[in-house]
């Protein structure tokens, strides 16, 4: 164990919130109607990235990708951790709390982990689903979360440290828990069978003063839902304010770095499990003590949740270490934040890219993607099979307004047909300068030959750099032993994609 | 720990020999050509199953249900074990060997283990890949597995036990040790560079001679693979000779009941991977010496790999716990073999069921199949994509010719296309009276209607008491929790399937 000294003393811990399926509802981003006060103070703190994306959106595979700096299918984390879906990172995976932990940082977790194996997600301090905590407690009861953090936060132990605050808030609810209304908004406001969250003053929204993103149909399904989301947003808010309370008591404020995003895209159409950018956009705040030159301000850099490992790492000093999973070694693709807190970059900070295999276990809709400022490419491998609806999002009033109005032959108010939401072709490219929604698919237009060809390139060569097991998919098979142990190949199955 | 008493004292032990991927290679099944002296032996002591198939025809998969008696889908090994794979069963799954462990019995693993995760599949005695040892040694050589055999079977332990053993052969070795053939047929045969197993009398064969199966193309390519298996299924015949001379010499013949099966089709076209019979149909021999009655005789009891941990709990008269996996009760759904060894049943056994998700964590084709005595319905639930060649498979000569027959035109003497081996129909129904190569689906003939969705109900009868996670693909969503929790839903997509 190396136990680094820590200089200077501004640079001491890190504080980093995670909401879960949360987006742009709250006034950093320009939502004036959602109520964000926490939210917006940190702002004023933070630097606010207005072109941060998530690695796959999803949640199990998207947590591995913040904790460990590495892309679901280079992690091994291809889909949902929990229940029947089953999946866990390789056992190799050298994650970043327990290469704090080897670098003596102390680390605790609170809330909602949703990672495994165990043994690559340690942490000292646990408080999660994981430990037999039930998740609507450790995730949304802002007051016992608060009280963890507490604890964490009085410990003597003189070390530096990680908490990881993971929210389940605004997560949908009606899939598992309908009692507590569409997204648990009603969990612990006090009224008859709802419990009380002692430091939870709820804020209710109007369905009809909502702000409805363009990629959701404005319907009052879908407004009542957006009303429902909001109030989570908001009880996640007051819980950030009470955490970062416990930080300034405990006397943390000015030597800890506080970040601030989500996993994935909100539980809309088009969002959560899709890599468009209404999946894949996420809110992104970084708030360091010792990088005060910038606050307040916002950054164009194009940054991806796989530079926050890379990001922690570089606050703390540590070397991400050299070994190699599956026999293929080991690099970061995601790179150190703490730059862009100082100086508006002028180059670079342009391209990220992302990546899915698996929401559920049915749901096998493995997708590649680049984007840069201009333009993203989609590759969908298993685009001859429809795209699939999780059971969350399904029975949902929004899913559920889309399918009916759809059977009825009624306007939808949405922006595409169901039909062409679940048969996509197998490469997308959007012109994110003329078509900021995504609704023209150019990768058939021939005067965008040369950026289809050029990102694809692009795209196979992070597919290479990341190890990607899907590098051949979906028209060859990849030979990488023997014979072509050396020269890893793939060769054509003739399956006419 | 609950330790049994074992009457009558000639129920004491069980040897379980698994081939990888062996098919019907022998004279107990009529190949006059390659040659398997001790399955010939072992056979003339046991009740020969002529219908016997695998749960699921991938590696992993199979040897999971082997081991846990439970069907992939309802153990979580949806996929292989090893590498990028890293398919694992649910923590919570009660494995034969840790039953029997509770239950007072020694337990041994020798040669490939392949399932995971350890705490699930945990054996007292473990020497496997798994173990640290080179599969190739473990797996393949006879001499070593012997020795080890020898260790297990010289204890002083006085428990009763349960010995697994898993040889690598005949499994192909061009992907990844191609210096030793096709099959490794090479190694260890004294050659220089080959190495030296010492009891290993290699036999080799003429490819002129080899018997080609039904599904595979008669050419000098497929062929020559033919000849290479035949030396490797020689190899493990004499590796069974070896053991169960081991078995005799420590006096355990007499209280032994011996098993052998392999986990999958034979790596061919239509085999491994596929769940056509060709792919499905296993050898299974049963030696029980304590049911002498039927030795050499053969059944036509349909036996299923799901039927093994039913089989060796009755041999020890263990039951099997009560307990639940993602919170739904698991019950076995195969049957002891034991009661047909002592008569051939008049009814019943003329169903076996099988199911089949990934092989390589690329290769998603989720299928379901009700095979009985006359019919064989297949679910291809991701029929409208190509169905995937393994890496393994891809690089064979075999697959080489016909890809390259395909390529420039020539006859491939195959009996199917290999655009219709990619692109599948979602129901698959085969008559096996008028078609046992399944050449013809009857899936749309309206004769065959009521044939069809009686069977339709079949599976999902057992898709469901399998708890089986596909219930509702490929066109809905299973809803099973919050208001379905009581009355679990498939719910539709309206995806047009
Ligand atoms: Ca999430
Ligand atoms: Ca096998
Ligand atoms: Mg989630
Ligand atoms: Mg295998």
């Amino acid at each position: 164990h190396d136990v680094r000294s820590f200089s200077p003393q501004t640079k001491r811990n890190v504080l980093l919130f995670v909401g879960d399926d949360a987006g742009f509802e709250t006034q950093v981003y320009n939502n004036t109607v959602c109520k964000t006060p926490h939210l917006d103070a940190l702002a004023k703190r933070s630097v606010v990235f207005k072109h941060a994306f998530t690695s796959v959106s999803s949640c199990s595979p998207s947590r591995s990708a913040i904790l460990t700096g590495l892309p679901q299918h280079q992690n091994g984390m291809y889909g949902l951790e929990n229940s029947v879906h089953h999946f866990v990172s390789f056992d190799g995976v050298r994650s970043l709390p327990v290469i704090l932990k080897q670098s003596g940082i102390r680390t605790g977790i609170i809330g909602k982990k949703h990672v495994g194996p165990e043994s690559v997600y340690q942490f000292d301090y646990s408080k999660t689903e994981l430990d037999g905590f039930p998740i609507m407690q450790v995730g949304r009861n802002i007051t016992l979360m608060k009280q963890f953090a507490h604890e964490f936060l009085s410990s003597t132990d003189p070390r530096p440290f990680l908490l990881y605050i993971g929210f389940h808030d605004p997560h949908r609810c009606g899939h598992t828990q309908p009692q507590y209304g569409q997204f648990c908004e009603k969990f612990g406001n006090g009224d008859p069978g709802m419990g009380k969250i002692p430091d939870w003053v709820p804020t209710t929204y109007d369905p009809g003063e909502v702000i409805v993103p363009g990629f959701v149909q404005d319907t009052p399904a879908a407004r009542g839902d957006l009303a429902a989301q909001y109030t989570t947003i908001s009880r996640l808010d007051q819980g950030i304010g009470l955490i970062l309370k416990e930080l300034e008591l405990a006397g943390y404020t000015d030597d800890t770095l506080v970040l601030y995003t989500s996993d994935n895209g909100i539980p809309f159409p088009n969002g959560r499990t899709n890599l468009y950018d209404s999946g894949m956009a996420e809110p992104l705040l970084v708030s360091s003590p010792a990088h005060t030159e910038r606050w307040g301000h916002e950054s164009n850099a194009m940054a991806s949740t796989v530079d926050l490992t890379p990001t922690v790492l570089d606050w703390f000093g540590i070397p991400y270490p050299d070994y190699t999973l599956n026999r293929e070694a080991v690099r970061l693709t995601g790179q150190s934040l703490l730059p862009v807190l100082q100086r508006e970059p002028s180059t670079g900070w342009d391209t990220v890219y992302a990546s899915h295999n698996l929401h559920e276990v049915t749901m096998y809709y493995p997708m590649r993607v680049v984007r840069n400022r201009r333009y993203k490419l989609i590759h969908n491998m298993n685009n001859l099979a429809p795209f699939n609806i999780d059971q969350d999002f399904y029975i949902s009033n929004t899913f559920q307004d889309l399918l009916n109005r759809t059977r009825s032959g009624q306007p939808t108010h949405w922006f595409k047909t169901l039909k062409d939401y679940y048969y996509r072709p197998q490469w997308e490219l959007f012109d994110h300068q003329a078509d900021p929604l995504e609704t023209t698919n150019l990768a058939g237009d021939r005067r965008y030959a040369s950026v289809l060809s050029d990102l694809k390139e692009q795209v196979l060569r992070w597919q290479n750099a990341t190890n990607d097991p899907w590098i051949c998919a979906p028209w060859g098979v990849l030979e990488n032993s023997g014979l072509y142990k050396e020269k890893p190949t793939c060769m054509p199955m003739d399956n006419g994609l």
